[in-house]
């Protein structure tokens, strides 16, 4: 039996990402954004939400530009406090040791100690509510060599995201491989006669 | 030392989420979806995006609405075949002996044997590319009891998510508990003289 929770973003756990920006004077800040994703196959693109309030995104509006970096479970202290104090008051790459890296195809910084980053240019910024909606095309993805298969791609074995669950605001580590998409659902497809 | 994989949908891992709706004569669907997430706090919001291609593409701009259902581990093959097969040509609830339930709130049907389920009603639609995302205003969530605790809150540690990589094109379990959020970030913040 079913119970109605009310109208809430109680979605059972979203990935934690943490968005990099240059303010106007080219201070890169870093930020958590639990409000995001992968929003299109081609142009790849990445969304992100993000309160009008943050410093973020007055940067973002001014550079039209952002990387999503991905950090593992090792480093979720750091991703709480990019998500708790504001860049205004403090230099968040400086407070954790963080080396600012600036991307050689957006204006935007990223960690040099984060083990993968996405490169995102703004193509469309949609008004919602609380929340602005930036969409940024994928302009290049970097991942650290230690991530890579013998073939170049990244070993998903190796990947170690960090998850946030809305409902009781908590983060959560990736668990056990459960399947191959578009492999292990075949079963259920009717045989025709 | 970071290479660069190209301008791709290499986010580490995303949550799989399987979208409902109804078609021109009432045919309930559904379909996997793993681009998508939160996109707003209030009003509450998800996005999804869609292929133009999509049985349920075609349903959502009829109907302006879809539920997001959250399948747990356990249906894993279920959730792929979802994503292999189209809605045109195969009555997904009926092959997988799932009950389809209308959505009191919005014109979108949903999974009984599902353990959660988010009602959405579109208010913004964004023509990306090959995708279209819709932001669909949370109108209800609904839980099954048993994933609730004394106090009618989600259970996070009853919750079994399924996560997708769109490197590998993998499923993934949720894994250990990492840290409460908007706590243990403040260890970091340097106490002020």
């Amino acid at each position: 039996m079913k119970k109605s929770m009310g109208a809430k973003t109680l979605m059972a756990a979203v990935p934690l990402l943490i968005i990099g920006s240059y303010d106007q004077k080219g201070k890169p800040n870093l930020m958590a954004c639990a409000w995001g994703g992968i929003c299109c196959s081609a142009p790849p693109c990445i969304n992100i939400s993000l309160r009008k309030a943050t410093y973020s995104y007055s940067n973002i509006i001014l550079n039209k530009a952002f990387t999503v970096n991905i950090l593992f479970g090792d480093r979720v202290k750091e991703a709480d406090f990019y998500g708790i104090v504001s860049g205004c008051e403090y230099d968040k790459f400086e407070e954790t040791g963080i080396t600012p890296i600036k991307s050689d195809i957006v204006n935007a910084p990223f960690g040099l100690e984060f083990p993968m980053v996405i490169e995102c240019k703004v193509i469309h910024t949609i008004e919602i509510g609380l929340h602005t909606e930036f969409i940024g095309e994928i302009m290049d993805v970097k991942a650290e060599e230690y991530l890579l298969d013998k073939q170049g791609n990244i070993d998903t074995g190796k990947l170690n995201p960090i998850f946030y669950t809305p409902g009781s605001r908590e983060y959560y580590s990736m668990g056990n491989y459960l399947g191959k998409g578009f492999k292990i659902g075949k079963s259920i497809i009717p045989v025709k006669e």
